[in-house]
């Protein structure tokens, strides 16, 4: 069973190849660009789990396969990191027409994609993620980047893929926190353009949790679909792609004022929604029970539902001051991802003595 | 007087503007996008020149002006220079309605394109060339990038500016050595494009490099409208476009094994179209009247014509060895920018005995 989801995007249209076994199949990759040189790039966890795998079949279509093994985590999402990669192309006469293989989850997908984006100016790429979350969400869209010490994704591209292959063979060696992580980016389309498969979720998430193959494979499609349609109409976050951030913004002062690799990216998003649905409400925009609604799902999910305190004088104040680095921010303003009534977000900025107010409140038991 | 040439790149057009006075000319600025902030990106030798001018001009249309200094030298365009960039817009709180303004040469300009295609995934830029090298090519065609230690401009994105802006008033200043090395870039656009001006340029050479405002008004103009006309046809150097890189396969080699900066740019392109013009010889492409016509001029341009040794044991595979490196490079097949005929560009791949003549035949006196 093999499902594919088209991105439509004029010439760099591509689409998303999701089902089991797919890194094993030849015919996955048969449409790609010709060149003789393919490079995989992975990290230190998953290149000994599926690195030989992907590298046996695309010898049958790349006269040579390098491999390319970063360290694991997020806090190497740096320009050191991805530098080891320019190396290795430059040390093997890698030219334009090297395609290049993200096999991992965000963090390698984010940097193989910017550094494909860079190299000579641009070469192509593909993503093949392992993670849930990598599925769901970062392989698919086109963000590429690296994290600067003063805030997350700060330097990067627009850059897609010739092809996102989704084997969901992948999640079955992920660990249970991983699996809790990938699925706070799935529990996101839900509040921001779909309710019914909200409802899905809410009945399906033991299921998503255990490891069921037929849950995954639809929550995974589901949700590229979704991407796909937001992405499709704004390819460069003009305006409607920001809705795909919800829970973004709070969760990235999370994950940087409590340094990056701490908690996982979808555990701060988890929280970041939490706290985005108290927003949504304080501001009238949602009633109570859709909180408590959205926060149980992400309970169930696995996910923490408090939020961390990030400074024991001025906590408050520490999460505002790391959210107007946010990409979102203009001239200083904050911008935030809320809830418009379930199954629709809004874009807007909010008074800093309720954001402050949400914050206390999300902090405390 | 003021001279406009468009660049037609679909939704990525803009214009070139040409003139003596347009950095303290309000109106050369009117059309950029609205933006509170701006930031000028120039180095050491031109801010003290440039900066306060462009400042001023520019305070009128923005809230906030800051300046960026970078240290001056094709040694700095490098990764670390590149960050002290992207430190500066963050601690500026920077967003990604920022303009950038990249105030100074090539490497100048290369840089701050670079930062504004990675910051926050891309924020609008405008070049200011105040060299002849980047007024008549670098600024021009959205080429950015930074070197490699294992290759030039290896590590980069092609990024179109909203706006070049060529104040002919800055050439006034600039060193004899870098007129010359801008007249290599300009020279170029004769053998593959443009028989006449190529013809214009042998008469006007000596009024060029005596700063004569009229000659190199008409010299910038012409050769961005070649530039734009290639460049219209093939933003992503796919095939014509490569063309532009005359001169430039073995130039790049000599940059590379000298250590950059130790020749100017246009001065490794001026020898190393000497070069490819004898390999276009070597290759029954054109006569040996040719061959001493483009020698002559270069010469007369103030150019070395000779070109350097740079292995001592095995100089012709030290040159093969850093060609084969090239972004034009194919699966380790260099791709030569040859001449076929006066006013037309081939790129052909070289039989490396014949390659090696040629080198030995330039490198000895």
């Amino acid at each position: 069973m093999r499902h594919t989801v088209s991105i439509a995007l004029d010439d760099r249209s591509y689409s998303i190849e999701i089902g089991a076994g797919l890194m094993s199949d030849p015919a996955t990759f048969a449409g790609l660009p010709q060149a003789s040189v393919a490079v995989v790039v992975s990290n230190a966890t998953v290149a000994p789990l599926y690195a030989q795998r992907l590298q046996h079949t695309l010898a049958a279509r790349f006269k040579t396969v390098h491999l390319v093994t970063l360290p694991d985590g997020e806090q190497f999402k740096t320009w050191e990191t991805l530098n080891t990669i320019f190396d290795a192309l430059l040390q093997n006469n890698c030219d334009r027409k090297t395609v290049l293989f993200a096999l991992g989850g965000g963090v390698v997908g984010d940097m193989t994609g910017f550094a494909a984006a860079s190299y000579m100016r641009g070469v192509p790429f593909v993503q093949v993620p392992t993670t849930l979350l990598a599925q769901v969400d970062s392989s698919v869209g086109g963000k590429t980047g690296i994290n600067h010490p003063l805030g997350k994704n700060m330097v990067g591209a627009f850059y897609q893929p010739q092809l996102v292959v989704c084997d969901l063979d992948t999640l079955q060696t992920l660990p249970a926190r991983e699996i809790s992580a990938g699925l706070a980016e799935i529990i996101k389309y839900g509040p921001i353009a779909d309710m019914a498969f909200f409802e899905w979720l809410e009945s399906h998430v033991h299921a998503l949790r255990s490891g069921d193959a037929k849950a995954l494979a639809y929550a995974v499609q589901r949700s590229c679909e979704i991407k796909a349609w937001v992405v499709g109409q704004d390819e460069r976050e003009a305006g409607l792609r920001a809705i795909l951030n919800f829970g973004h913004t709070f969760g990235h002062a999370i994950e940087a004022g409590l340094g990056y690799g701490k908690w996982l990216h979808g555990e701060a998003v988890g929280c970041g929604m939490v706290m985005a649905a108290h927003l949504s409400h304080a501001l009238g925009l949602v009633d109570s029970a859709f909180v408590e609604r959205l926060t149980r799902l992400i309970s169930a999910a696995g996910l923490p539902i408090q939020a961390p305190v990030l400074d024991g004088k001025d906590n408050a104040g520490k999460y505002l001051e790391l959210m107007q680095v946010d990409k979102k921010a203009h001239a200083g303003e904050i911008r935030f991802i809320l809830i418009d009534g379930p199954g629709k977000a809004c874009i807007r900025a909010a008074d800093a003595s309720v954001v402050r107010q949400v914050i206390a409140r999300c902090c405390s038991a």
